[in-house]
């Protein structure tokens, strides 16, 4: 039973040859990489990293008068691009967060890819984003789904520009080489409705008889800010901790609202510093409102409204508040539950801070007032 | 509500210098490289490729004489390192596949590590793997399990080599940033019994009363050949198709046997080409008997026993076999229906053949009669 | 193999003689009473039956005068006794309704039981229910949860009766042989908070962070009434359609508010007769406000707000309402589907109306005004 | 909000008056009544009971001499009926229970029904029940499904009769008030294939590629004393404990085999007295071979092949073998636990037996030499 090897030859070559016969034959030995394959606990090649919005809202604005929004390009995003990923326009491994500006009366396509994706809305008004046929109003703090494989465009019908922070699971579609992506035969999608996905979901704990979910991501497609605030406020009231925290999910499952990466909100209140924690997974924030500063691996990060930042897997993460400040978060602990490897773990003492991160590493641009 | 942008400036800046400042604050602009990240279908970088049995094997005797297993490397193991990836050690973007040379008398020591492995033997007797204390015999066509975080380590106690097939999720498990690794304060573990997690399991669908499975893995740790031949064998007989294919599961759960890959085994008769299917995530195959070809994106890869190939995400692949031959597999498509991004279709006609795959890139070494 | 028969006597005697010996030996022969024990349709033993809120109410004010809660009794609660059920005081063969009554500055003791039980407030203000010590406004229109195995005791701070519907799975308990029961060693459990299980539910699809559901119930224990009618509204204007319903639902699970049955509220707008539907197990109904009529398997049932009415399972049922009506309902739904059980059809043409339901069987009592 | 009770009245009747009047109405007062209802643990109506093969098997005989297997009747089949039932042929309050006789060229006639039914062989060869046209064949010790719904009929080509132990959920769907019954349009049903079902699952852990399960069973219907043996033997001398118990469960799920109750083996070793255990839910058992005593509640039923026995809810249940004995048995313990029911506790010390069961009520039948 099993392959005969009994004839089988040896070859007589030095180390160093049989290393070249090796990569001659698209092998690799084990012995020499195993501890960079197999670290005690994980090395991210993901960077902390900090874009600050005062760098990025005027490149988007003059982005806003560089580039069209046309087939082909379909969107003007800033991607946040790690500089730990090698050139990669990826801000983890496993997400893809970026800025997207449209300017007042544009439209961006109609398009649909596998790619699940989500908008926070951080600045303007008057903006609709049709997500198969639904037209879903965006207003600041809402959050707006346009998961998998469903069609949407995004349209601003007023006289200021929309920035809204996207989250996408790009970089973990790429690895799993699934990515999938069509136009719409119409440059816009009909719309059939507004808010409609909001229509089955007016309570909490309440389900219109009958309905059922998707089976990939939820079917309330957005998520006020109104309600979202609440929540944290009422969070807050009942713990009287400095931090709550609430995960947006599907009103149908209680599970994540997409499928490859979980959406939350985190309130700061000022005065106390969160224990410092760290997890398996990377988390990217977004500053709604309020400034402070997170401390990962040793380092201080200093943000207010607009800025975002990144926070590796197994990073030791810590966060504190100058003023009540809001932070939108993506992360994947989604996908390491549903694979089994997720682990989190509270750190006894706050970590050291060590340094201050500085992110501009080249000059200064000089802006003009507009 | 939301940040205030009525006094953001704008920069004027022509779009060159605009594209240097992005850079300069670690952005990037999709809409130059929109196509690249989302394509209309997968484009994988990961490439069809094949590993040749007998440029393998003596490699792997040779690395017999070379290499000790002690601390730090512990294992002696020819990763199969796909072209396309850029000198990763993976086989494709999700999965790792090694050949793991065992000579007689020897042990490899015993540790733990987030990555899900598991064994399929081709070659070899007497060798048993210890896993959490249950020593599990190896004999070729056998399938082991070490799964996620239990300890593990390998024994040969007779007097011939073995060779086995490793299949791992270390690339996933990279890119999730997500690997602990810990080596046992024993050179071996305290063996405490043998095949006991078979003696729960000796019938089909017969289960002790009142057994739990562990969340993220089989109970069931070893999948004897026989009975894999057994079962393809009966397929066959109800199904009278050239091709049967079985999956290694959970019997607890009819879930996969890890929970990050599944494990395959393919029965092909000869006389008969298998329709074309592409399916999104890749496969390795390894062929433990029996000699054929398939047909991949085209190009025509010739097998035999040993031999080992890699099929991408979204490629074309159809079999034939010219004797009937059994090749076990190892695919990520628990991965993709976990996270609803399985897509499989099967293609009206058999797809053209354009070239024969000839994988030695560089010189030949010579191999002297051992 | 076997028992060996090779040796059995038969005994020689007459049919007669045979069905005795038979029946002297706890056999039953089932080719007698084959079609009744396998009917072609669910033949149902639970009587469409129908309870005037003006009969019951009187008698509930009666028994407030005549019946003290204490240890033993705990509870005023007149239960509406199916007359199908041979006496047993169950509304049908799965569920019991009941309405309680608890007079002003009056408690009922704590205590905890297997059975789930649900109250759904008809009349009355100032009323808390304390579960597991958090104490539970109750006020007309409200549900509260006191699921399996959870202590509660009730409380009337007012100066007003209040009247609530309850709805029990003791019937499918009994028969499941299921049911315990425990008093609280006090009388009243310690209250350590007001409505605490809302904190966690401010927001449809937002769930506290790392929030997690006891497996066998939801952890909202209020749904106010305010929502509710929300919600039903919404529905409407979203659909047109002359019924809204919805279902209380687990906020973590999306499953059912308690395991063994379903909380559902329907709304009816007048001018329109809803088609004819029978499904596989019983509902029960009470009229929260307005009037309309139902027609059960033929027979027309007048209700108005208060009334109560069961439907049985497979029972052809259609509803029509003469002015807006609110009718909450609990169905054993949740069981069939579990089971596999659950069928529901809809005919094409409403049932004819072979008359009319006139509930009281003997003669009439005289009421003096209070 | 809410009814308007204000100018209620109330009844001025004395208690007598006052509850001819709740009768007169179809309400029933809960005080009187709750520690019935409500009893703090569970007093079956069940009651423990055994049925000697000896009674049942002369009267089988000759039932098959007086009664033809035709439309109408279809089986024959002798029910046990448990005492405490007031009549109705049920074996517990969930569980039916029955020995079916089927003469040499003997066919019982198609059809199919929403309870679950399965068949355990006790006696007899060349007998096979076809299942939506799949042939499956009974030997001793096998173990058939019919499942809800599915097309069955029984053959008997050999020149025996056979004895099998039917068990059903036909309580159970009694009290659900969801049976369907309904006769297939031929007497018997065109064989498509022999035993195809195990077809599947040739292999323990073993899964045909792509295979799906139906939701409400186990796709494989015949489960082979042969490999029930073996693993209670292999189950043994794992654990080296006096019993060993295995349920029958469905390959692709690890779910019991049909959903409303479970199926189990028992194997017990003479020497030993099993601990005793109370749980919830009742359960039959029936003795394949050997023999022994059980004691329930305090009284001892002693048992030998072909006995059958219940025991009630909550009862105090332990078992000793006088010689190897194997038990078969179902029981409701799948519909506990998807209610959350389910509760079980091992007592500290064995009971103490009072009395004997005698099952005999009535006089004894002569039985003459066949």
């Amino acid at each position: 039973m099993g392959i005969d090897i009994s004839h089988a030859q040896t070859v007589e070559v030095g180390y160093d040859e049989f290393c070249g016969a090796l990569a001659a034959r698209d092998l690799q030995p084990l012995w020499k990489i195993a501890k960079q394959l197999m670290p005690d606990v994980p090395i991210p090649t993901t960077q902390p990293w900090l874009w600050k919005w005062d760098d990025v809202l005027p490149l988007a604005k003059r982005a806003g008068e560089l580039i069209t929004l046309e087939r082909g390009g379909d969107r003007r995003v800033l991607a946040l691009a790690n500089p730990g990923l090698r050139g990669l326009p990826f801000t983890s491994t496993t997400l893809w967060a970026a800025f997207q500006y449209l300017g007042p009366h544009e439209s961006a396509p109609a398009h649909r890819h596998t790619p699940n994706a989500i908008r926070f809305v951080l600045t303007g008004s008057g903006v609709y984003t049709t997500v198969n046929g639904d037209a879903c109003d965006m207003e600041p703090g809402d959050l707006i789904l346009t998961p998998n494989w469903n069609w949407h465009d995004h349209n601003n019908l007023g006289d200021q520009p929309m920035v809204w922070f996207d989250g996408l699971d790009l970089p973990l579609l790429t690895t799993l080489e699934s990515i999938f992506f069509e136009n719409h035969p119409q440059q816009l999608q009909q719309v059939e409705g507004h808010n409609r996905s909001e229509q089955g979901f007016a309570g909490v704990g309440l389900r219109e008889l009958g309905a059922s979910s998707p089976p990939a991501h939820s079917p309330l497609l957005r998520y006020r800010w109104a309600e979202t605030e609440r929540t944290l406020e009422v969070l807050h009231q009942a713990s009287g901790n400095p931090l709550s925290s609430l995960e947006f999910v599907n009103p149908l499952t209680g599970g994540p609202a997409v499928s490859t990466f979980a959406c939350e909100m985190h309130r700061l209140y000022p005065g106390t510093r969160t224990p410092s924690v760290r997890k398996t997974g990377s988390s990217v924030y977004v500053v709604f409102q309020g400034s402070g500063r997170s401390v990962i691996n040793g380092v201080r990060f200093d943000w207010g409204p607009g800025d975002s930042f990144v926070a590796p897997s197994w990073a030791r993460v810590d966060h504190e508040a100058s003023e009540r400040a809001d932070l939108f978060a993506i992360s994947d602990r989604p996908v390491l539950n549903a694979l089994h490897l997720f682990r989190e773990e509270t750190l006894a003492e706050h970590q050291e801070v060590s340094g201050t991160f500085v992110p501009l590493k080249g000059v200064e641009i000089s802006a003009d007032q507009s």
